[in-house]
């Protein structure tokens, strides 16, 4: 059966960029519409209520089009629908720290690191509110450095994020770092379990249209779209 | 095979309480550990390195424990371990219906509305850091309008939140709403189908604890556990 895909999705949101990850590693081919969510465009609204990216929809060739709206109803209906390759463990308990874990970077990392820094040099940019604020972005980038020294620790005693396989936590934790990244905000020399294991990652076919994100006014770091950095 | 499970749960919060009621529902017995998790107990961050509740830990007869740490890994498992009765539709547009409302009360709803009113009436007084501010109940009593404005019309055209089903979405609305209505900030006259959809649920045996949880200095509305109210 033919299904036509359409991720509507902004390139510098890390929960956009999750489900661009989770699509590719499953093969599934889809069309990107980079949408500007902050000026409420009604295409959004209309799939969405909280106007909110990502959105996924699959239209077959028959039948109703399905609308999943935000990322834990498109990360949870790929692993259901298309469940080969899996991006969650068999093993219960690997399952559960691989749920943990994304529950940690939509709150914990998101308030206490991502947020501010990204609030400081995306969002003011694009609402035009200004230059980003140096006290805010302190607060973020100690933030990170605590959420590193974590990740660190898990990934010295493990091969990815939750354990023995790549799963959605690692595209979770990879989604925020490379927004960070794009930035130059990556402090990577402190953390070399976190580089090797990015590194890894940014050398899969799915990671490749990260690296080739640009946004009008935000320019990347230089090391941004390398391999070897 | 015997399990024996224990939830570290706070009995105020949303999502423990959500924690309860797919326990509940699903009657799998299991003992309640009420935490002070502001104080940080060590039995606790031990479990979860958030520190945050709900915990579900089960001990099989024989065979290591699994922990379950952050409601999105407890749901999940329980559906996938216990799937009679279940709480999600078989259909893949009401399952996605469902995610979307999950997310839509963590972020949005606790954003907008619960986050205020929680904060002044709960956590204030946990913490010891005076009494509620009478603006940021205000914002937070007109977010939760504005919200209730959206579940009532949805309710006037489903009989569950997600659509044919009772799911998760409704036990996260519920969980959410059953602490509002504890401090009896419930504006339930101007939401007829919210109440009837809310009397439906209060009447589940699942609900049931809920309704009897007391915190010492935090006294109940004279109605909360009233099913005719």
């Amino acid at each position: 059966m033919t299904i036509d895909r359409t991720l509507h999705h902004f390139p510098l949101d890390p929960a956009s960029r999750q489900a661009r990850l989770a699509l590719g590693e499953k093969r599934l081919p889809f069309v990107e519409v980079s949408t500007r969510y902050w000026e409420r465009p009604k295409e959004l609204t209309r799939l969405n209520p909280s106007g909110m990216v990502p959105v996924l929809v699959e239209k077959p060739a028959d039948g109703p089009p399905l609308v999943l709206c935000e990322l834990r109803a498109i990360l949870d209906h790929l692993e259901e629908a298309y469940p080969d390759p899996p991006l969650l463990a068999p093993d219960p308990a690997e399952r559960a720290e691989a749920r943990r874990l994304l529950t940690w970077f939509e709150r914990k990392f998101e308030f206490e690191a991502s947020g501010y820094i990204l609030h400081e040099k995306i969002e003011k940019r694009l609402l035009g509110l200004g230059s980003p604020d140096l006290a805010n972005l302190r607060m973020g980038r100690d933030g990170l450095k605590n959420h590193l020294f974590m990740l660190d620790d898990l990934l010295q005693a493990r091969e990815w994020l939750a354990g023995k396989r790549m799963s959605f936590a690692d595209f979770a934790a990879a989604a925020h770092i490379s927004v960070i990244d794009y930035f130059g905000d990556m402090p990577w020399r402190e953390f070399p379990a976190v580089k090797t294991w990015y590194m890894k990652l940014k050398s899969r076919p799915a990671f490749r249209p990260l690296l080739s994100d640009r946004w009008p006014g935000l320019h990347p770091a230089g090391h941004y779209d390398d391999l070897d950095f």
